[in-house]
């Protein structure tokens, strides 16, 4: 389960060490800790990690297909949590250590900015391969980050996109080695921290409503 | 007119040796190869080629000017083929070894990925300075592919794009030489056959919606 | 007070060398001038300059702040301002020699083309650390103009672009030395003059849709 931690004016959101893929109770736990960061007060960033292989894996599809009745529901959680993410009153990283593939290639690009290993793991969106359409407010939030060259490549092939791959193609915005990953996410969060703010919040909203309409299955 | 070949897994569209422009035999022609290859079964990818000096002027504006009262008729078919190039169900490769011009440059567009002559042919729209407006539909298609800066530049200045600029700007994903051209896309397609599949029509008509409803000229 | 003159086929519009603020007269006057340029008649362009320190800090906030009643009026009057730039039936050039902040910056993004003193001056969006949230209108803008991912650092972070970050960011399209500045967007400016029409007109109300019906407050 997810952890959070207090580093000065920086939450980091640890993921752990396993798939880290999208369980409910894993979600449930998620959405806790952003609320916990989202609703407190003064300077603040948050940096999420994880360690070992994967990023994560996204959505736990095993249990999914076990679930077919409960899919609906399972995937609108996981698309409220990317609007959680995307919309947080304060400046988000993820350190993309390792494997993020599909709905956890998609919670990168929910935060503000990723920094990537230079030399590790892979960021793919493998939906073609698996035969899985991606959802409206899924590919909609693909499109809002990446140039349209980008998000056509990595939805449509299913490409590995390794650090250095990811900073050319503008998925990523830096690539460090493995050293030097957290320290330099967790530098670039606190000289954020002053920006938190719900004006912070309303921007983005504003930035990404069509994106939020369809991850929050909201009319229009 | 268009003959459709088969090399293994990868099917060839050969738009011709002339401009190659949109008459209306020619879209109906290029339509039912289209439907052939998107119907068939198994692996399968698709590459489009041209001879000689273009790859395609556009719509027949000559056969247009002559038929006011059937032109917004044509315009139509015209857009429905661009749509539906756009969501085949299989990897599609624009080889462009010649000019590519207004619709000509947009049916590009509607194929995942263009690789171009690198030291002959411009790719252009020259709508701007034959005072023509773009449909909304030719242009969702062409702002959902280019970036802003590009699509702009192009759109509004008639700026015609040799290989090595077009690879700059992004409107094409890669250059070789004219020896290498259609090795260079045949092997690319024959890597892609294997994601042929539903989901991967269903992708893009996700991807792409608010642009094939403006193509389709439906509702909404 | 912004003044036209000409030159040749180009028209210059010279916003002033104080912060060039975008007060209610000034606006009124800025939109006579445009309506002069529009409605003239043969091949001509639009160039706007400044001279100093700023391109233009934007809005007049501290008027607005002693005037919250009239201020969604203003708004309104300055989004209306950056729809009527974004679609005059010309090719446009905006010449950054200094600061272009907030709306002084929109105003930038709502010409064609930008070109940027080298050396000197930033490009900056600071409404985040203003506590500002931007309109729905400059919002669309914006992001109808830049990457997605220049657009949200520039929105989110209020990062100061100087003349060679704004270039590599996609932001403006050449930079200059000071010297050459205004002879590299003249130059320009009269090379597109014979694209001046009507169509190119509908070109960019066609391009630009959405952002339009926001900046100019239409339903839909």
């Amino acid at each position: 389960m997810p952890i959070l931690t207090q580093h000065a004016d920086v939450a980091v959101l640890d993921l752990g060490a396993g798939e880290n893929r999208f369980h409910l109770g894993w979600i449930a736990e998620t959405e806790a800790a952003l609320d916990k960061v989202a609703t407190a007060e003064g300077p603040r960033a948050l940096v999420t990690v994880a360690d070992g292989k994967f990023f994560s894996n996204g959505l736990d599809l095993e249990w999914a297909s076990a679930h077919p009745d409960r899919f609906s529901d399972y995937l609108a959680s996981a698309e409220r949590l990317l609007a959680r993410v995307l919309t947080l009153p304060l400046v988000t990283t993820a350190v993309v250590q390792g494997h993020a593939f599909a709905a956890g290639a998609m919670f990168t690009l929910a935060h503000d900015f990723r920094i990537m290993r230079a030399d590790r793991g892979f960021w793919c969106l493998p939906e073609a391969d698996l035969g899985l359409p991606f959802s409206p407010g899924m590919s909609a939030l693909i499109q809002a980050r990446l140039t349209p060259q980008t998000a056509h490549a990595a939805m449509t092939t299913g490409r590995r996109y390794g650090g250095e791959d990811a900073l050319a193609a503008g998925i990523v915005d830096r690539v460090a080695g493995e050293a030097d990953l957290r320290e330099t996410a967790l530098a670039l969060a606190a000289s954020q921290a002053g920006r938190a703010s719900a004006a912070l919040a309303t921007i983005k909203e504003t930035l990404y409503a069509p994106v939020l309409r369809a991850l929050r299955h909201e009319g229009g």
